[in-house]
């Protein structure tokens, strides 16, 4: 971990905010390709990084252990796992309801909005970070969503990310007497293929992330939409894929 | 408590959503008078109430007790408390960091965002509701803001509802592929006495909410921004004010 910034308190009552040579970012984390790529990215535009992961009753914790292994690689000032329980409201198959959808093919995978989703996800997840980003005087979040290759989320497109933006700047501090928020989608308009190399030419290693919907000890399980779009992702840039199949 | 409706398995995976003679509603209660009047016109609307409180790190506890209360007296099918961690964040006198602004004038009252504002708090109480409006199939969601006789939190004002009920149609399945959500704000406009006529009308017995930012079990301190402007909305509506002051 890096240290550049310090903290200091400011005129607003108990508010502290981070004071350093260079701007702090918060950066969501889960510990797969995206996200790290993402994460390298805040940290080559030379941000001061604050990762953002989430224990929020998924299926697959080993995420946040790559996760954490990703910013011991990568670096970050500070990486906060938060514990929110969306699993006590069900509704997705990554929360342990029903079965993980296995060997789709590219058709399926871009139609319609898989049992994966997790209801408001993005929605909380970007609203936790906006809350460490007003204390800590951040006006950047990164979040590696996108819009290409990715599962049918709605809460991964753009037309999403703006709405969010729009209401982090109307009902913050920051948003209404400071500089505002930017949400930092680096990653939208790039195939995996694109972000596989982008991160590795600023050396991601990939080996340790984890993006299987259905990981074990073992290793991923190659069959889940997740699995499948990494695997091409990799294949397309002519990049040897590192991920670990069981 | 009472229940009308009943929950089934739908076409999307394990998810599974309330079905019932009337539509279900999420009703965000902090047991203060504000979110008590809602409470009870969502109910008089003829919603299924499903009303959310949070534990969030608040000095002020006993408004949790008031909302059990509260939902005990005025009706809902479920009552949730969801436990989050606000208070890891700081920033904010009403989680502890600082002091609570004491006997304020109106004119002080009205300028700027005092120190107790909750970065980011609404954002994070209504990606929560949308998220078990999501699983319920729930297409409206209630939240007691008032942006008139209000404490200065930006997250209060129309423009943050609107951007909010954008981002909730934005990114979800619902908002998506189906109806779409409402943020309802029924006191938004009201006038602090206007919400205490309407409550009234509607049997809501104030003696059981808790407003105050710095409550104890002696009571209500009488003195803080809360305290001001629920004691001047009693005495312009011209009714007996049943709080009890320490």
């Amino acid at each position: 971990m890096r240290s550049r910034g310090s903290f200091a308190a400011d005129r607003h009552g108990g508010r502290t905010s981070y004071g350093g040579d260079v701007k702090p970012a918060v950066v969501l984390l889960s510990g797969g390709l995206d996200s790290a790529t993402c994460l390298a990215i805040a940290n080559d535009e030379g941000f001061d990084v604050f990762a953002m992961s989430f224990r929020y009753g998924q299926r697959h914790t080993f995420e946040l252990d790559a996760a954490g292994a990703v910013v011991e690689a990568i670096g970050a000032v500070e990486h906060r796992v938060v514990d929110i329980d969306l699993g006590a409201f069900g509704g997705s198959s990554l929360l342990g309801d029903g079965d993980i959808p296995k060997a789709r093919t590219d058709d399926e995978i871009g139609d319609g909005i898989p049992s994966t989703y997790v209801p408001a996800r993005n929605t909380i997840f970007l609203s936790y970070a906006l809350a460490w980003a007003e204390v800590l005087g951040a006006n950047d979040i990164f979040i590696g969503v996108n819009a290409l290759d990715y599962s049918g989320y709605p809460d991964c497109r753009p037309e999403f990310i703006e709405a969010f933006q729009a209401t982090a700047n109307a009902g913050t501090r920051t948003g209404t007497e400071g500089d505002g928020y930017r949400i930092r989608t680096p990653l939208i308009d790039l195939t995996k293929a694109q972000i596989v190399e982008r991160g590795t030419s600023l050396g991601v290693d990939y080996a340790m992330t984890v993006t299987c919907y259905d990981a074990t000890a073992d290793g991923a399980c190659g069959e889940c939409d997740a699995c499948i779009l990494r695997r091409q992702g990799f294949e397309q840039a002519g990049v040897d894929d590192p991920t670990r199949y069981r």
